[in-house]
């Protein structure tokens, strides 16, 4: 055989691809496999596979088995090795303002009314811009990557500049202009709100990563025909309506001087109410509020930090979950929180109806994982996309490292994942099939500049609340 | 000049040490300078220095001031550069009982009774020995050093494996035998408790760090002799007493039936009650129970996490400060919390207070970092000697970084400190001028070496809980 005929044959050999040759054994090639590793699935039999490995194709969730069954049926062009780690569907973050991480510390343990006028309004008056909430959604991108959440629904300014920000870091958000009464950042009246909201729905509508939603703020700080209006444009595009809820007492008084109703049932007398809204709070509820929540469908974000830091009140968890609402957890905007870390949610989420319902039994920690994943799902209305791993669905997912001294021994991963894990146990954010951060390296944002970028701006803020 | 004049000459130029140089110019050699950073000192004036720098020496602070002022007036043999990190004082653990880390997570989400008694109970009768408290004691001496706790008040068996434990690793504590009328593993009966805590408090009475300390588990755990024998022993060696008190409404309940008084005011009237007592809870007070402990010096311990997740009550934290109750912060063990991180204990203690009092403005920052500094030195009668970075006090000391996302941006680092800062963000531990941890990694203990010893004692006690 001359030396021609064995280059040929050899090259040939080369070309026959790695892929080609699974596709021969029978394994079908994917994107991604992540292997090893506990995998809490979240799925209805709430499986848990010690080990397990997912296998991801594209944006989509192919498989969730066993190690050896993935490795046998799927050849990945990239293989991401869990070891000793926990993997879990990423977390579902229901209530948030991102770019007002750039206010967080600016004032704590104030009197709601002094924090909102000293500090808060003053400092959103000076520095609320299309820049601002272009460094201040980085900054929140940059923390909820580093800290597992995978989907974060938010209501703020200039929604566009949050929209931009989320899709170029990766993330998934159910996003929403603010819609007030009175002149904002963004618009000087709320039809001009409005009219924002739709050109905002028009840019995203068919967005693989953005839902927008139309977010009127609360029903103390809109009129009917404003609320009229956002819930006729949500439901002409078939979007999501975001609101605040019942989140303090002075909003409840306000609702029974003015309708002589609590503010979910008035928002009931004027059919507010539908599938895909989102409340945020929902804390001064009476049971018949809890069966109107529960018969619409609505989803409703419960956030057990902010309500604690704000002294607002206890959300009824327990009456909401036995009701069957769609129960999801959120951090609130940091100014009130005061960060996005999902563990921190959880586990207050627990504490906290522990300690409301003097039992130590009420929302273990297999029931707060729940609402930090497939019930944030299921509230955001995207159950059958996000919120577990499963077959079909959005390939969301994290893994966490449980090798600290604090997570040691580890007996059982759901309790460590509610009760001694931290944001910064995330090693692995995944979105859409797309890895995000690898061992705690963000790979869709520069992190010196997302960082320089805040603290530039953190001085115009000091210096606009500056007495 | 001949050669040999000129090396001479030379030799005894390099002869002239640093030291001798820095006396000349009139700078006192000392062992550490800890320089730049924001130094929140928790003086009696609140001071804090931004850019601010520590002078020790040995195993004292000698000063306290601006980094050039420190530069001009101490010449260091070693400088820790702490350029933005925030230094303070270590944080102060008043009550844990370290070797549990090895039942953490174990159970969690049960009635107090059946938590007991299917899982602490049989884990510890099975496995509580020598060995598992020094492995435990490693591995919880390991977390607090990470997480920047400096000195801890402990109760548990075989304290003298906890001492010697926590001696080695170079952390200060209060550390008390546990008393009970029933056998233990370390006692058939209370007189044999008493009997081995007074050769414990023989063996540790002259140690640096380690303050022995006799510890009767609580009224409804030990009849009058031997409460009476406890505090009779810690009057003879003057040592402190550690105690459980008034953590469930069933020990109310219990004292009332048994004493017709609630348990303070029973323990009271037998003369318990002195100025190095610490109890541990305090939740279920009255204003006279709050009175009496003021009046009588008593340190009590906090533990905000621990009644949450056990679902205990609220202590009356704002009456206690009120009523100038020495007052300090703890974890409790790790079976109940599960962690030992001091920076979630303060920032639920402020959360638990505001949501207690329906008001944000109770228990701010400010107090929360109070309470886990200086206010858990008073409670243990040390504050002589640590909680706050003044001269002449130990050198205990952390510092902590600032560099997270979700740290970011900074406008008030006390703020910072009890909001958004983990224990994962300490980079430096120092006790008594020793360095335990330097940049995140603990030289004091064998990492790896810890957690393994832990991880094999785990599948021990799993063993122990198998139904």
């Amino acid at each position: 055989m001359d030396r021609i005929g064995r280059m040929r044959r050899l090259l040939v050999a080369c070309l026959v691809s790695a892929a080609v040759l699974a596709e021969a054994q029978g394994r079908r090639p994917v994107s991604l496999v992540v292997i090893g590793g506990t995998v809490i699935t979240e799925n209805a039999a709430r499986t848990i596979l010690s080990p397990g490995a997912v296998a991801i194709d594209g944006a989509t969730i192919v498989a969730v088995d066993t190690p050896d069954a993935i490795a046998a049926r799927y050849q990945p062009a990239e293989t991401l090795a869990a070891r000793d780690q926990i993997v879990l569907p990423g977390l579902i973050n229901t209530h948030t303002h991102a770019p007002m991480v750039m206010y967080r510390g600016l004032a704590d343990d104030l009197a709601l009314m002094e924090w909102l006028n000293t500090y808060i309004f003053p400092a959103e008056a000076k520095t609320v811009s299309p820049e601002m909430v272009r460094i201040g959604t980085r900054l929140a991108a940059l923390e909820m990557i580093e800290s597992g959440t995978t989907t974060y629904a938010d209501m703020y300014y200039f929604e566009e500049e949050v929209a931009r920000a989320t899709r170029a870091a990766g993330l998934r958000g159910v996003l929403g202009e603010t819609i007030l009464q009175f002149a904002v950042a963004d618009a000087k009246t709320p039809a001009e709100g409005v009219a924002r909201t739709e050109r905002f729905i028009k840019e995203f509508k068919d967005d693989s990563l953005i839902v927008p939603a139309v977010a009127p703020h609360a029903l103390y700080t809109t009129d009917k025909a404003t609320i009229d209006a956002c819930v006729e444009l949500a439901r002409r595009y078939g979007v999501p309506v975001i609101t605040h809820l019942a989140e303090t007492e002075d909003e409840v008084r306000f609702a029974r001087e003015r309708f002589n109703m609590t503010p979910t049932a008035y928002l009931e007398s004027i059919g507010f109410w539908g599938q895909r809204t989102l409340a945020a709070h929902g804390v001064w509820v009476t049971d018949e509020d809890i069966a109107i929540l529960a018969r619409r469908g609505v989803g409703v974000a419960h956030n057990p930090e902010s309500n604690m830091k704000l002294a607002s009140g206890t959300a009824p968890v327990t009456k909401y979950l036995a009701a069957g609402v769609a129960l999801g957890l959120g951090t609130d905007g940091a100014a009130s929180n005061n960060d996005l870390d999902m563990f921190e949610a959880m586990r207050q989420a627990s504490f906290l109806a522990k300690h409301a319902a003097h039992d130590p039994t009420v929302v273990p920690a297999r029931t707060a994982l729940d609402l930090a994943t497939i019930g944030g799902a299921r509230a955001l209305g995207m159950d059958r996309l996000i919120g577990s791993l499963e077959a079909g669905k959005r390939a969301d997912l994290i893994t966490v490292s449980t090798s600290a001294a604090r997570q040691t021994p580890l007996y059982d991963p759901v309790s460590h994942l509610v009760y001694t894990t931290r944001g910064d146990d995330v090693r692995t954010t995944i979105v859409d099939g797309k890895i995000l951060m690898r061992d705690r390296r963000v790979l869709t944002l520069d992190r010196a500049t997302v960082i320089a970028d805040a603290n530039r701006l953190a001085s115009k803020v000091r210096a606009a609340v500056r007495p």
